[in-house]
């Protein structure tokens, strides 16, 4: 069997996580569900399949030595000089994996998200690694407990046989839905979740790259020519630069042939939002999430995070409040989703740089 | 004409202002409505009628370090080992402003409240100091703008002839009226707000104390006989906690015969919650108070104040906000009251002795 690599995609801002999350600790290198940081959960997560020095990083420039401080040394680490979404990422993951491996096998993994079920996870990569063997691009399928339209869905086709885990062709990846779509795909059990995690040889991406996206190949492969990532920064900028900013599930996904989907249920949760910490962590009998020190008198059902010094309430319901650094947010629950446009404005205000 | 003193009763707490006042930082420490502190302002105001050696503040013995950090020093400062009300407070300055100048007229003056024209205020105190001459107790009744449940009331009686302002004779001082009672005072035009505001003859002071409060008249004689606050902390000490805890208008203005109010009209304000601020402070479009860096997205009719680092909200309408040293605060307008309570529960928490 073919060497497992994992390429654990960390580029994201988590601006959602504001203040608690800042540009240069963004949600993947916060403990929100656990011990440790996201990033180096996910990590940890894989060890089993894959050893340190076969696990890739990839992530922005500014975010190298964020990482390097939080602990996370022995794995192979990236630096995007810009962001032009997932497909260059991999890509260029892709191609240093095939030159020191022509036979490996990558699994492309979000760092940002949480694993209940850490054995059946595992399982369910072990079961894409095999198909990957058979020059399957496979994704991972997550099923739905509820009509969320706020992620991608993969539509499932015919059975796959000779599988220990349900495995599916995929029939059609789908973009986010109304609410009405979302209740259909819901309630018809053909869909499942698309949660960016993706298995499959590094030699078979970079074939499917070169049929779907013949440019970004050309000039991936002009710069492997030049030497590839040992040809050292400016040279990556360069190419990197060039390319197009666009997702693997846009770029090759949603064309290539030979995709399947294996049916994932290991507890998984994207901690989308301040909101996500209720399932993580126990409420008080007036139903609030308190994290740090915090006091409260007649107040209920409120997420309240303080990393620093103390957090009192009197009276105040369904709030979110962080006290985190030098900063404090206040917001409805129902208006989390807000926080951006917040965080634009103070992005917009020179002075306030040192919030950000 | 005689030597005015001023004697600042400075012993408060204010927690209603916490977390931005503390414990080693009441409220009258704080710069709420001007540049400096509340105290500052209030010795700075009678200046004009009275220098800074004729200044006495009375405290609380903790604060006495504060205060001199605060920058104020050249006053006389006297620190009570015990909070006993504001009659013994007086009864000490008297007690000691008589010892120097038996001739002496005294102000008693609240160290907390916010005075708008400070002609207009001097003006009223020198006519107060001309009927202190004749031996009236003088009292300063504020003119009612609204019918105010929360301050005591002094009932006007017969016009005292050959004053510049308008000046009476004190038929009635009345406790905190429920709100039918207070609209009643409040129409009649014959009620005053009391706002603590004293002036007499220290030996017309000590008169009445004789007369209506002969205990506490004994125990101050016999620690003047030792030497007063000459004979230092320990005798000073013995003799306050000794004495009974009793306000001036239980204990003397109810009682006592002579007693004069001046009508005042000088845009007094008592500061008396984080509601007052918006009396001090603009608005900005959406009716929001913003003291310090405030960063809001569609919120409306709040207060926030942010000592150091930054507050941002989103969508939050009718909060006081507060961002102090260590700590934050996050309560509805309408409920500010209530954060006395919350201070309770936060004082009853040894964890949390940092926040007071």
């Amino acid at each position: 069997m073919s060497n497992i690599y994992a390429v654990v995609l960390a580029g994201g801002k988590g601006e959602r996580f504001w203040p608690k999350s800042r540009e240069n600790k963004p949600k993947q290198l916060l403990a929100l569900a656990g011990q440790n940081s996201m990033l180096q959960e996910t990590l940890d997560r894989v060890e089993p399949l894959t050893s340190r020095e076969r696990q890739w990083v990839v992530t922005s420039a500014d975010l190298i030595e964020p990482i390097k401080q939080s602990g996370i040394r022995e794995v192979r680490l990236i630096g995007e000089p810009v962001g032009r979404n997932t497909a260059p990422a991999i890509a260029v993951a892709a191609a240093e994996i095939f030159k020191e491996d022509p036979s490996g096998v990558m699994m492309v993994l979000p760092s940002d998200h949480h694993i209940g079920d850490l054995e059946m996870f595992r399982q369910v990569l072990l079961q894409g690694a095999e198909l990957a063997e058979k020059d399957y691009l496979v994704t991972i399928g997550l099923k739905p407990d509820r009509p969320e339209t706020g992620y991608g869905y993969i539509e499932r086709g015919e059975v796959l046989p000779e599988c220990r885990i349900p495995c599916f062709m995929v029939k059609s990846f789908r973009e986010k839905p109304d609410m009405e779509t979302a209740r259909r795909f819901y309630r018809s059990g053909y869909f499942y979740w698309n949660g960016g995690i993706f298995i499959w040889k590094a030699a078979a991406i970079l074939q499917s790259f070169k049929q779907h996206m013949p440019k970004l190949y050309g000039q991936l492969m002009e710069w492997q020519a030049q030497g590839g990532l040992s040809a050292g920064g400016e040279k990556f900028a360069e190419f990197y630069q060039a390319v197009e900013k666009i997702s693997i599930d846009y770029g090759i996904m949603e064309k290539a042939d030979q995709v399947a989907v294996i049916k994932g249920e290991f507890g998984w949760d994207d901690l989308g939002s301040w909101e996500a910490l209720e399932r993580f962590h126990p409420r008080d009998d007036r139903g609030n999430i308190k994290l740090g020190q915090v006091e409260m008198l007649d107040c209920q059902d409120n997420i309240v995070l303080c990393d620093e010094g103390l957090v009192a309430a009197v009276g105040v319901n369904d709030l979110v409040i962080v006290k985190s650094g030098n900063a404090v947010m206040v917001c409805p629950r129902a208006q989390v989703q807000e926080v951006r446009k917040l965080l634009e404005q103070v992005r917009a205000n020179k002075d306030l740089k040192g919030y950000l």
